[in-house]
């Protein structure tokens, strides 16, 4: 027999389940081989006792369907720091790595398939150098990554933000008020950018695109004038003005990245009444709703095909690689060609001047 | 030709638009009336140039799948307390009825549906005694009032709320996390404790019942302790602890009836902290978003109702009094009894009772 | 330690996972007491070997989200008329019950709750009257019970249904059609009434309400003459015209109740042309869809009620009753009573009432 | 002023709004602009009078979250193929094009944007071989045209077929029943693949993979022999038998296509009878429910993106061509070459092989 790990990492993105299902599916089709999970990323092999699942085809029955990942993720530590508490309180970062692989041979693991992200991937290639037959599965919520056309959960966080600014237009416009929708996206800004347009929004501000103030005021102000008393701001998290900095506030306390939830959106409203912009602004956070619930068919599609191949990656032996979405193709590509080339929203792409082109100003 | 004004007051409610566009269907009905929309409640009328709409078949087709209300809302003022800027920048609240009543007479209006919340009722009840021909529609999200079995709205918000609840377990379960979500509620504790039934939450924290920081500390690490590593609470905005006060912070800025959205949520997850809870704990506000998009075809069906019949009671000369839902039937009530009795949650009433059934803990 | 033994009956229904989660709640609040379940009715029980389930908290978690039930279930036969095959191949209906009384005892049952319709309560009640310790709730979508005010699965039919309706108003107004939509109910017209109304359609055709082609035709035309052209009539599969008979087909192959899906859609398409309507007329036959799928916040909270006071109600001995909805209470009432009261769509009553209001032709 | 026609034929398709609304929005920057709409395609061109209706922003208002299109279509002749009534009552097709076009002259139209499918762009081609300055925007909701990665459409489609599976899942499973699901394409069977994957179904029949029934009944009874009682069938409406034909009835009168909705499901649940396959048998036409309702966001996006790079494409005077998707970009290709490559499942293509992967059988 032999056994298959797979592992999921960072924070919880729709479609996780479907990958998970779709390895088991596939595995099933070989006489010879057993898919096992790691709970919560890889610290379920480092615990003592070792803390894995039997991943069978009544294990995934379903699944595909659910949110969030059956098998627990983290987005703490991992093999090569791995955190100890020192006498004093502190923490030291341990590196286990070593010690994990070991494990995993006396566990008689014949590949693993991590599933996760930026970090994630940076391990998995770091665990290939030291020699383990590794797969990697992209997971980002947020798409950035050029490697790929589209990652799973995307659609879904895109499509959950949508109805939000659908609803938040009949509220708005019933009020002659102004609402910001504070979406996810630290460093890309595809989910506002997505959400603004199939929203029908006036002001999308993103990271890659640092706005001015004033030109905020003024759009949303045009609206006004022109007797539309309402508008609809989306806003990525990591958003910020002309020389700014990121709302950094170094807690991650209730937010993600370290970046307190609700702190973009807020100071916003702030800014816009400090400079004398006057109407009824309110704010709304969309925080982990993006991340839990149903995946759309989009995503649940995508993941199926991201886990058929990354399981017929492991029977080709391509280790040290990581499963794509070229259309139409499910490609594999380099783990270290994937890790270092971010997806970042150019300026002047096709999206952005689709966006420029149905009035949404980006402040700019 | 008679005219029927009608006009929408305070907070916008799913279930609205159905309410304006059966008015306005059951009196195409009839021969001789005519419907005229006041542009944000009252407002319209009192403002120069009035701001009024003539609300046709053709203005009010398909309105009823629409959240929000065509003709506009507000939440300040009214005719008895019209807010005039005063030289030195404060503000004071001036009786305009009589020049209103004046002028819906010079308009020609017969008669008046106004649809709105408590404060709405109240100023119906003064303007009905004042002579006018007033008929009111309840309008509270809150389903707080206890003239009629449910009102519209209150639905779709639950479902917003349980479809969070779901979102949020997944992701959750797969962090181990506690997540808080913060719903409306300042006064009754109606969709918290429906979404936390339907969503199958483990705490449920609302005003009618103060809780106990100690004892939510328990509920939740008991979970941890049978292996289940997360839990959802569902807390109302207007929850607070045993001997507490409201989380009021003395702005309306963010937040609905001058209390901070999400002030209650994080207050409660400091104080988890406070008192050693060791979880990862996140917080969610719902906020506006439970207020906007499609109505659920519950709310729809009522308000359809409450809009025939009060349509209907003003062709009976039915002034004074406000439509009602007792299963299955559609009444009217006097305005003066509806205004002064509201349904807050019995602490042992039997939907409380389910939820306790169920291993919900209120925190008492 | 003491056993209740849970059944569900008939059609399934959203909600019947709820009802079961509840009652395992409920007793295991209870420190002597375990929830067995039935495999697909009672026909677990009759099975060899025997079909049987432990239904503790883990078999229960998250359920109440799901469609369906855990337990399975069957429309055909039961206890009282067990069918066994002849040798010339018909069927013989065989009287079990007795055989299924001494089965339970033997299984240690000291209680049995029965989630099921019509035919499942009567056959509770037969059972109650041999002295079966036994408690019944009631399942119906189609809503068609006067013991009670609602009965869970019904809001989430008519959630599946009006949603349709708004599909299919924008398809049928981009090609000026008339579209039929098909929904459950072939006795009760509840389903019918109220997707209608919430959906904003123009014709409902139900069992209760007879209709004439010719005035059908009649009110589709006048939509045409104003210059709307495009029309929705919602239609029961049990409506038929005046003096008609239902659109029975001898044969539940593809259908509920003996009545083949479609056949009344499609006879209502027909006879339209028939007698010279000339539109471009579609059908839709909404079927097994509005079974399935996420019970809505409303059923669910209802079905936990349910589940929770059914348990509670073996607790006190209440046998040979049956849980029901009095706003805002639940209670029980005796299993004969309740049978035997249908709820159907009275001509007269208000929400017919309101139908009529905003221009819902019944076609009488 | 110069003024842009723009049109909309062929079936409805979750998008056509936002297409619209994007052309106007997008006009609305050019000084100079205006957009025009030709009412139910360019029939309202040729009748007498000419339907047609200026399109400014007001107009276009939040249409982008409607299915359907506000400028109505038909499927029926066309410019070149104009119906005309004989006095026998027979039809003979007339060509209108020359009036047409210089009809379009007299109404001061300078470009025209079709947004349509196969047939209008044929007809695209043949109005600009005769030299009008007209831009192609395609609409397939089948997804079968592969000058372009995507068709806004077929995501929503996709998705509603998928939630329709999730819903036949509960009740399958709760009944032990096979369940099949008809869905749209006649030629190209991409909506049935992305639902069988999505949805997790058993079987997918395409009509670019012939059947074997005693495959596909050998497959459904394994689910039996393993003890999932239940199987969930999706079935384009143009899958055929090997050596089979399409299941046509020589009949629009109630389908897509002269291909009776239904039909296709039908034919399958009764071969399967036929060929001894003993289980209960459902089947569910989502019919005209895959084209209407609210876009979901991809849709959206990519509508939008569509209707901006069209009328920039006017601006760029790019005749004859039509606006395609080529991942991440918008470009335009020329309309005689999209028309004649149409885009069908290829057996071994990679999203054949992930359904494969998780165990979804073809039947072959």
């Amino acid at each position: 027999m032999k056994r298959v790990l797979v592992a999921t990492g960072g924070g919880d993105c729709p479609g996780l389940n479907a990958v998970i299902r779709a390895i088991v599916k596939r595995a099933s089709q070989e006489p010879d081989w057993e898919v096992i999970g790691s709970i919560q990323s890889f610290d379920g092999i480092l615990r003592e006792p070792t803390e894995i699942k039997v991943l069978d085809e009544r294990a995934v029955a379903g699944i595909h369907v659910q949110g969030g990942t059956i098998i627990g993720t983290t987005n703490k530590g991992g093999p090569f720091a791995w955190p100890v508490k020192n006498k004093d309180g502190s923490w030291t970062a341990v590196d286990r790595s070593d010690e994990m692989i070991r494990k995993l041979q006396y566990l008689g693991i014949d590949a693993v398939i991590s599933i996760g992200g930026d970090g994630s991937q940076r391990i998995s290639q770091q665990l290939y150098e030291k020699g383990l037959n590794i797969i990697g599965v992209p997971k980002t919520i947020d798409n950035d990554l050029s490697a790929t056309d589209f990652t799973f959960g995307f659609q879904t966080a895109v499509q959950i933000a949508t109805e939000a600014v659908d609803k938040l237009v009949t509220t708005a416009s019933s009020h002659n008020r102004v609402l910001i929708l504070e979406v996810m996206g630290r460093y890309a800004g595809w989910i506002a950018l997505h959400a603004a347009i199939a929203g029908g929004a006036e002001v999308c501000l993103i990271p890659e695109i640092p706005y001015d103030i004033q030109k905020v005021a003024e759009k949303l102000q045009s609206r006004y004038n022109k007797g539309k008393g309402y508008a609809i701001v989306v806003i990525a998290e990591g958003a910020m003005p002309k020389g700014g900095t990121l709302v950094s506030e170094q807690s991650d306390e209730v937010g993600y990245h370290n970046l307190r939830l609700g702190g973009v959106a807020h100071k916003l409203s702030r800014d816009l009444k400090d400079i004398g912009f006057d109407a009824d602004i309110r704010e709304t956070v969309l925080g982990h709703l993006q991340r839990g619930g149903i995946p759309v068919a989009y995503d649940r599609v995508l993941a199926t095909q991201f886990g058929v191949k990354s399981f017929e990656m492991v029977l080709e032996g391509k280790f040290g690689e990581m499963v794509a979405y070229r259309h139409p193709d499910i490609i594999s590509v380099p783990l270290i060609d994937a890790i270092n080339k971010p997806n970042f929203v150019a300026p002047n792409c096709d999206l952005v001047r689709t966006a420029r082109g149905v009035g949404i100003s980006f402040g700019d």
